[in-house]
């Protein structure tokens, strides 16, 4: 549990559920040699690679992967002038994977996760675990205070309302980490050594209504559902701010989900995080984020979509307009940012024209 | 992790955490045995035992335990007409415990609890947990991934908002069950030998605006928070509903921390629950709570407390007054429950006359 499997453990048999229906999005500046110890879990599956930075560096795939791969001349030229909404120089970039996919489902991993060990010292495989959870209902009107109740050997508790147990569709699987937590730039600088060795055994919904930091490095979601609302916004090179790309989403697809009566899920698979990134650089890239959040989350907490807001393009496009309105007094950035989240679903919309009136996901 | 751990093993050092701040409560209508296995852990504590049913059997309590005992005779006695708001033949009779005691911290628990183990095989201290996770802020403005932000190893993640981190005060602790489930009677019914055998190494905040079904078996509170709503309502002789009682506690004082700013935890600590009761009985108790829940937690779900109700005593006043205009209709019943909460509320402050303003627990 404190350390990674090796890829021997790693090497349990391959479960290829939903083999042609998921993509693997891996945004990267290096050589993916982690993808080794995942071979038994990813090879499956198709990879979508968005090469971060430099285009004229080769990044290496090991053998036997199946994959694309995207450099910024390849996004400038599918995204014409619409590449703007597209990051540079910040693993943000990898959201242009998501739009070019055609599969259903999308699960973003990054190049410095290995894979985990559950407490009985066997190799999680990380995907597999994110299927389940986004082919299960979420219950996001009322706690279960067993966890999961889909989860063999649990269920619904007493008192429980029956009227609820259906659930609703599950449009975002957020899998955690063992080893380095993902501590913001203080929380590092405070705490250096501090590892998560605690292995919690489950996945919950993320009741409505409440908002929570969605971490891009292990995460699923239905394409289908929420794909247009994962944008991971204008981060890095020319921008004020980075490291805020994911929660940027999360919160925007955490509204979404809410009004649209879809589910979203936190909890198990964990992967193995090895390489805290360095605090005095995150601390330049947060810094502006740390104190804009506290006008940010208000902004979420509080935005009401319209009942015409039937899809998620609608709702995205209304909540840039509602970004616009009430965060451009907060810096000029978002105004940028409103503006280029605008660009991003005319962008996916021209990339996806079947669906450009994804339907919502409400449970029948 | 499946089976209860002996009083042998149990037998670990006694931590007397809070021993003057705290009383066990427990309903019985049996002699205490159990309390055997859990005497290194409650023996420091005082209990306030309430004896439900015939008043003339005599329970045995085992040597060396400090504790008082309530029949039915002395509820009479002491609340006089107002003794018409506790039940009789049902468990719900506990709250009673809760108005005669004066300390600050309340831990109930059923007698059928046992002591259960970690993974590593180790007894728990159940009431040690409870005490932390009520010593310690609770969240429910945001959802932190890595769960108790405050334990041991971990930390608020990346993007949780700083103003935030201080957290409120908690009122309440909610433990839950390994081996037998805490299922419904449908439940029961369908799955008789389902076994709850995972150990969910977490704590967490209930979210601000979600209700959670709350079991009595396993449950602390801080009595000056939220005292005056721990209110097991009417159930049992004479009344059409049973087993409803900690849910209708649960659903209250879940609208009225949310109302004064005061947390919900749940998770940790597990005891092992020992004996499943029998679901032919239950359905009988329950089956009109089923549907009735049906209206009565939209109910919950939509109340609002006037900002003027800045006691716990105005909340639930207030909220009785809302039971009887919106769930009257639902049955006759619930015109009699808001009467009994009124007179629940008159019979705590005749017996906490200094209490009668117990003041919100808002964080500092």
């Amino acid at each position: 549990m404190a350390e990674p499997a090796t890829a021997t453990e790693a090497a349990a048999p391959a479960v290829a559920l939903l083999k042609d229906e998921l993509d693997i999005v891996i945004p990267t500046i290096r050589n993916l040699d982690f993808l080794e110890m995942w071979r038994p879990f990813f090879q499956p599956y198709h990879l979508i690679i968005v090469q971060d930075g430099d285009p004229t560096k080769t990044i290496r795939v090991p053998e036997g992967f199946d994959y694309e791969l995207y450099n910024r001349n390849d996004i400038n030229r599918i995204l014409g002038p619409k590449a703007s909404c597209i990051s540079f120089k910040d693993s943000a970039c990898r959201c242009f994977g998501y739009m070019v996919s055609k599969k259903k489902y999308i699960y973003t991993i990054d190049d410095d996760c290995f894979v985990a060990k559950d407490p009985s010292g066997k190799a999680i495989n990380a995907l597999e675990q994110h299927i389940k959870n986004l082919l299960s209902p979420s219950t996001p009107f009322f706690f279960n205070t067993l966890y999961d109740p889909f989860r063999e050997g649990a269920d619904f508790v007493r008192g429980y309302p029956f009227s609820l147990r259906e659930g609703v569709s599950t449009a975002v699987s957020h899998g955690l980490w063992l080893n380095i937590p993902d501590y913001d730039a203080p929380t590092q600088l405070v705490k250096p050594l501090e590892r998560n060795t605690r292995y919690v055994d489950a996945v919950m919904t993320i009741p409505k209504g409440t908002l929570f930091p969605m971490c891009g490095m292990n995460l699923a979601f239905d394409r289908q559902l929420i794909g247009p609302a994962m944008y991971f916004g204008l981060m890095g090179d020319g921008q004020p701010i980075g490291r805020y790309d994911d929660m940027w989403a999360g919160w925007c697809i955490k509204v979404i989900c809410d009004h649209l009566g879809l589910g979203v899920k936190t909890g198990l698979p964990y992967i193995y995080h090895s390489k805290a990134s360095n605090p005095f650089v995150n601390l330049r890239k947060e810094y502006k984020g740390i104190y804009w959040q506290e006008e940010i989350i208000p902004f979420f907490q509080q935005a009401v979509l319209p009942k015409d807001c039937t899809s998620v393009q609608k709702c995205y496009i209304e909540l840039a307009k509602q970004v616009k309105e009430k965060l451009s007094k907060v810096d000029p950035y978002f105004d940028k940012l409103a503006d280029a989240m605008v660009t991003w679903i005319e962008a996916w919309d021209e990339l996806n024209p079947a669906g450009a009136a994804v339907p919502n996901g409400k449970a029948k």
